[in-house]
């Protein structure tokens, strides 16, 4: 059926919108393809839904050509899954909850990991019936703290999500590469650029992980590459750790009064003047650096902890949320921030300014009362045998010589600095260069957390019981039209890629006689019939200018202008991406139009 | 794409599960098209999503084919449009509500009359945008007190919702009847009989209003139908009202002990022996009955009533429901229950199984302290003139010959009893029977409640801005399916009418040869290529018996057995419906299971 502007439910806007941020946003509106219905919530207008409807169709198949099987869960679930895998707690307010009349505790699913576990249990017992890959389009909800830039992150919004189910490891990871191809195939479809990034699990629990990331500047996530390939979110790089340094024979550690220096800059400068060395001045690659932080589990408790890093290197909060919860030895997403005053004073032995790797440091330098009995982790460069100027736990001194594994030892090593540009790759592949992304995709090899929690084991092939291994993996479906949209404009409107546009041609008749718009109407008669979609601007009292500016706002890829040529017998055919037009005879626009949106 | 029984995610049941009281349920369960997640909540397997697919292709085809254009609104929804229309507060404990991390309220919305209202107001100004009818198919929530039947009546579920917009109220009948249409042919093509009855707006205000009524014993709805052709649901049915009776010369009202008297039949014999008359015996139908009942309002009040009605009627507190909220000058539901005891106690006037027309009770008959304040309504058969014997008001007295508009008066006339076979229909057209019946769909003129509460004007003709008058309209997807499961069922299975079938046909290969095996995959991929969609039983190692009856259980309507016949070069052909089985030369097969598909 032809959309024509004349009836199709739809008003363009000449402003942008005030409190739309980025360019998709701000598009997506003034094309009216959504309408804003509350923070992080959007409708779908007509013609929004049909890219929808096309993006969709786009995953359906692919996850169809890979064996998956299309379900449909519930978005209101009851709680007991959820605390069964403890997600209920871990969520924090992360997610939405409800209660019905009768008491009983509900949320909005962010994602359904239990529902598909309990149903696979539910139907399948044996190795026999894997492995299995099940998948849904759904709407889903989280209750972000900041949604923004419209569909990028919104509170409700559909996703692709699918789980596949497999008797051994080896399974899993085929089940997994199978999803990693089709997802590559439905970017690549979609006609978003993605790069396929190391992730680290988060939330989800589970070992291995990409993301799919789309490279914008407008991206939430920083990710890095090397020339040579490799490619990693920020949180999920590892520093390459250099080798440990033999300590026999190292001069001992001196506690010196460094008075006035809290910081890395005032304490080399001091050292540099108090402390000459001989063959290069200090720099604050040779301080470490003893950073407070809470730790804000899911349940609300802070837990502080202190982490050594090099004093040239800033901490990054990402990444060490991104693992911190292992170290805790909690589930779910732990927020990390820095200590405030009050956390502390709950801990005498933290002298700010002068704070030392306490919990361990040799009592024989420092005194054993400096102890703080606190979670002590360093950065990975931190290793034995390097030696450190560093905080005394004692007001205006600091320590000089202190040496890793000799003086001072530490509960764990994590990633907790900035990676930089320049940093080496972790796999020899050359220096990393840094980029933002939004993610479009993401595939975890989950492993047994789910089924062991909720029991999910059939038999294998000696008739006993095993628990099944999983994968989780999801594609953000609005997203992906915000990230199109993003990706493919100019300062007059959207330009849709063919594969999702909101149809393959846009009929603009321009002129007051009536052949213009019976030429028209034959035309996209004619297109029609040869299955192509067509949007008609049919609207009679409507300028060419106003018509020209919403078929380029509006962003179909062709748009063929009926006006003054057909006297000549001629219509225009233009590109909205490079701007190109060409006249072409009306007998021969049928043909060129099918080669042109052929995709 | 062959649907494969050897890797569908899948598993029939044989036993009836023990929470299902209904045969659809049952039967969607055991062949294993709907999973339950928790009370009225349900997930939707592979089998079920086909299902769902065809029935929301043909709901969307004939609202396109009305020129209704297709949008999607969110499901989480913030209070204050619903806060406009006063429904946030008139739902009660209907729908769901929430509130986001920050405490603002939300709610999950029940239908959207607001949001497409407000909507229409951001894109629209004037009368030359309109007519104007949206639709979405969109899950909905509703937190029924009692979920039951499976899908019939479930708290998740997916309707398609629908609204026009029209600037006077000959557009608005058109719109009306253009739905109408639609309506009509969609459920003749999903297979499912509909009776349209006349039925009370409700929550929804509004005026004119019909019910889609599916007929079936298990229905919640009664609804009535003369062999004149009226229809109506039994809230909407109108009573016959008698002609008033000229009171003058009639004899004076006379108050009598009537010890022992508290019920109709207690009174009735008590009159007969006491009171003889000459030409008939009192029956019940002479007694005034005045029930005392609470209306609950959506805020929780409690508001008393007292209900004159014919003793030889019960009340209907459903009927009274469907109109009691105008009476109370409130909106929204109001549940009405009997009083009880507390409530009575209130009301020292009332004095229980002697209670009269209190309120505007002669005074010179019973004195002015029994006038009891409280609104008084009466069955429409309570004209003026008409006698009755009813309650005095005091304990062990009655009235007899109480004169209707002579010795009380009334504050409104309200429909209070129950209908009954043989009552006339209101349109003349002979006496009613009842049937039970299940709301497939529900059209409404809402008219300008919405517009005007929101403030949707556009301008006139005339340049002068005018309110739009709206209609509602609603099918209930995921109910019809239930519906059609439920109308089309034997013993083995379901009988799926061919429209909504998973499958067109289902092939079952029986035999342990792999030349059954072959000539069924040929036939699936010849049947696939010509534009059926095809469910395939390859399961190598199953039984015939189970294959068939799974087949029956699953009920796509033709199946086809290529098994011992084969050897001959012929296959059978089954009718699910009536058993009829014709064996058929392989060569002839695609051809003929394309003409008994075709629909």
């Amino acid at each position: 059926m032809v959309l024509r502007l004349s009836t199709l439910f739809l008003r363009t806007l000449r402003e942008d919108p005030a409190d739309a941020e980025v360019a998709s946003h701000r598009l997506l509106l003034r094309a009216g393809y959504i309408r804003r219905a509350a923070p992080g919530i959007y409708s779908w207008l007509p013609l929004g839904l049909k890219v929808l409807a096309r993006v969709e169709a786009v995953v359906r198949e692919e996850m169809e050509a890979i064996g998956a099987q299309e379900l449909h869960f519930p978005a209101l679930l009851p709680k007991e899954p959820y605390e069964a895998t403890n997600r209920w707690t871990e969520y924090g307010d992360g997610i939405f909850r409800l209660q019905d009349r009768k008491g009983a505790d509900y949320l909005l699913a962010p994602t359904h990991e239990e529902m598909f576990t309990l149903l696979v249990k539910d139907l399948y017992t044996s190795y026999k019936d894997l492995p299995v890959s099940l998948f849904q389009i759904q709407t889903k909800y989280r209750d972000e703290a900041r949604p923004r830039a419209g569909l990028l992150r919104g509170r409700e919004f559909i996703m692709k999500d699918s789980y596949s189910f497999d008797i051994d490891d080896e399974g899993l990871e085929a089940s997994y590469q199978l999803h990693r191809g089709a997802y590559l195939r439905i970017f690549e479809r979609l006609g978003l650029e993605v790069v396929p990034v190391t992730a680290t699990a988060g939330a989800m629990g589970g070992s291995k992980s990409e993301e799919f990331l789309h490279p914008t500047p407008i991206g939430e996530d920083t990710f890095v590459r090397s020339e040579g390939g490799y490619t990693a979110n920020v949180e999920a790089v590892t520093t390459v750790v250099p080798d440990a340094i033999d300590f026999t024979g190292a001069p001992p550690a001196e506690v010196r009064d460094t008075p006035d220096t809290p910081t890395i800059e005032t304490l080399v400068a001091h050292a540099n003047g108090a402390v000459p060395r001989e063959d290069r001045g200090w720099t604050a690659a040779d301080t470490l650096k003893n950073v407070v932080l809470a730790a804000v589990l899911p349940t609300g408790e802070r837990e502080i902890v202190v982490v050594g890093v090099p004093g040239d290197r800033s901490v990054d909060l990402k990444r060490i949320e991104a693992t911190i919860a292992g170290h805790l030895g909690t589930g779910g997403e732990v927020a990390v921030e820095a200590a405030n005053e009050e956390d502390l004073k709950k801990h005498a032995g933290l002298v700010k300014g002068y704070i030392g790797p306490g919990l361990a440091l040799d009592a024989a330098v420092l005194g054993a009362e400096a102890a703080t009995g606190l979670l002590y982790l360093v950065d990975p460069r931190v290793v034995s045998g390097t030696a450190w100027i560093t905080g005394a736990n004692e007001h205006g001194k600091h320590v000089f010589g202190l040496v890793a594994g000799r003086d001072f030892t530490w509960d764990g090593t994590i990633e907790a600095v900035e990676v930089r540009e320049g940093d080496e790759a972790p796999d020899g592949s050359g220096p990393l260069v840094a980029a933002r992304g939004i993610e479009m995709g993401h595939i975890f090899q989950l492993g047994r957390k789910y089924a062991e929690a909720l029991g999910l084991k059939v038999l294998d092939r000696n008739g006993k019981l095993a628990t099944v291994t999983m994968g989780s993996y999801g594609v953000g479906v609005t997203r992906a039209i915000a990230a199109l949209a993003e990706s493919n404009h100019d300062d007059r409107g959207i330009i849709w890629p063919r594969s999702v546009a909101p149809a393959d041609v846009h009929i603009v008749a321009t002129g007051k006689g009536t052949e213009v718009f019976e030429a028209a109407e034959k035309l996209a008669a004619e297109l029609e019939s040869v299955g192509l979609t067509v949007l008609y601007d049919d609207r009679p009292k409507v300028s060419p200018g106003v018509k020209f500016g919403d078929a380029e706002l509006i962003g179909v890829p062709t748009i063929v202008v009926v006006g003054r040529g057909l006297a000549d017998g001629v219509l225009e055919v233009k590109d909205r991406r490079s701007g190109e037009a060409q006249n072409v005879a009306v007998g021969e626009a049928v043909a060129l139009l099918r080669d042109i949106t052929a995709h």
